[in-house]
């Protein structure tokens, strides 16, 4: 696995043709492999990715919330999901990885994967214009977006939370009511999910407690997902 | 305070004459208001503020890494500089705010102000594509970039930190060794910073664990800020 593949292949997969093939090649560099690195593109992809797929979310799903558009969202690009989309694209056999990280099956690790697409998503904006970068981020994610069915999506954020803290032995999730304002049905509840022992705190709103309770649940379980990536063990 | 601006002056004051003047009508609708209000657009344009900003920072500031991009961002984009901004475009006489808003003064809260500044960047990505939408954003926020004194900006987070807790007689947060890996010049420290008492704890990696806990104790920071606006009140 010590070979790298010429990146212009991978440049034809994702459809797009670098002008400055160096942008291409420092998306593909991890930091343990040279000084020019993809950090400061990854900074600048990951924005891309959450603007494109924000507004295909808005586009496809009229009748949803912001709040609802941003937990879909948030399972999209979240570094599990981000790494699939990098696999099915091979993007491990373009990277340019220093020794410890090559030995170590960096290639596969799914925050490399992930850091690496979004870096992608980055030089296509400064390579060929930010339209360029978005029909890149449509195509690769439309299949996904097109496989939402948003109620299934949203509707168990609370149970998958629990059933995620339970599988790790964690005390389960307090919700606390922490504002009510307005009248129906323009109002508006705020909600906190705390739990406690992993020092996670989420606040949501939603036009009712069990929507508030459902996002805030989600947005937990996005952070612990994004901290604590991979299977189940216990803390 | 009940009589509000014509939408097309503020259209004129930000540069973009909208094709279809229900997006910029929309944009600054609240909640409050009708049930057709700038929430979904808010959650796009967040978005396009961020990607803007991002590029703009990586190119203003080729020395500065990821971490460092990131945490001047977040003092650009937070609710109280957005709630600036939109001040100086007078944004609070366009809005349409219900009664009860109108009467408990909606058109000065700077979460009303933020979020109608953001659904405008939205509602112009509909209208006339991204490029109208960033010439927007980098026109108002190029000031504030240009301002910025990157070393004094980032130097200090953990004294801010420190000063915006003391004022609220809340315990200095605790900083955490969480990792450390890899071989100088690459090598990583990942820094926690919580605040136990109010339930947050935020991660960072850097360079060394000195730039890494600068850069948790500045997402502590933006994190209470966004949580706490305003001024200090003992919690």
């Amino acid at each position: 696995m010590s070979v790298v593949l010429p990146a212009e292949h991978l440049a034809k997969v994702l459809g797009h043709s670098f002008s400055d093939p160096r942008l291409l090649r420092q998306a593909l560099t991890h930091r343990s492999f040279s000084s020019t690195h993809n950090e400061r593109l990854e900074f600048v992809g990951d924005s891309v990715l959450n603007a494109v797929v924000a507004r295909a979310l808005f586009v496809a799903f009229p009748q949803l919330t912001e709040g609802e558009l941003s937990r879909l969202r948030a399972s999209l690009v979240c570094q599990d999901a981000l790494a699939e989309v990098a696999g099915a694209l091979h993007l491990g056999d373009y990277l340019n990885l220093g020794e410890g990280e090559l030995k170590s099956g960096g290639h596969r690790r799914p925050s490399i994967l992930a850091d690496a697409l979004e870096a992608l998503f980055g030089a296509i904006w400064f390579d060929a214009g930010f339209e360029a970068a978005q029909a890149v981020v449509e195509r690769l994610f439309a299949p996904r977006i097109a496989g939402i069915d948003p109620s299934r999506a949203l509707k168990d954020a609370k149970t998958a939370l629990q059933e995620w803290l339970q599988a790790r032995r964690v005390a389960l999730p307090q919700y606390l009511l922490l504002r009510q304002e307005g009248d129906s049905p323009n109002q508006i509840f705020e909600v906190g999910c705390r739990i406690e022992s992993l020092g996670v705190e989420t606040r949501a709103e939603g036009a009712s407690r069990r929507v508030a309770e459902q996002a805030a649940a989600a947005d937990a379980l996005g952070t612990l997902k994004d901290r604590y990536p991979g299977k189940a063990k216990r803390f």
